[in-house]
């Protein structure tokens, strides 16, 4: 099974990538896990590691990409 | 069905998304299609109507997510 963890803030940017792109990821071959770092603080430093500059972003199999901008994971610390 | 087009430049950075994002999609919910708007020119039109300001993009049922960075959509036409 490969993974998928989406990072968000709960902006509307977030929530509109999580409703779309994260949602029309296959389950059947995706773990996925919604992570909203507002709520999480403690897994920033895991989406830093991961490479995850901004959210939305979606790190698959842990590779981190970029979904349009919401806001800078610095602001999220 | 849903639509998925997903819309590169022959890019590194597209290159990656492609094999990740628009291979992780759900194919048997996502009708996904994948144009280079490097060979296909004349598309490069319809992703700006879309809202596509750079590539790689993915525009999901007519909204568009820029992932990551490869080009401005400016520098294909």
């Amino acid at each position: 099974m490969n993974k998928a963890i989406f990072y968000h803030a709960g902006c509307p940017v977030c929530v509109e990538a999580e409703h779309s792109i994260a949602h029309a990821l296959d389950r059947s071959r995706y773990a996925v896990e919604i992570v909203h770092l507002g709520e999480e603080k403690h897994r920033v430093s895991e989406a830093e590691k991961a490479g995850v500059k901004s959210v939305p972003a979606l790190v698959l199999d842990g590779v981190p990409f970029h979904i349009n901008f919401g806001a800078d994971l610095a602001a999220l610390k």
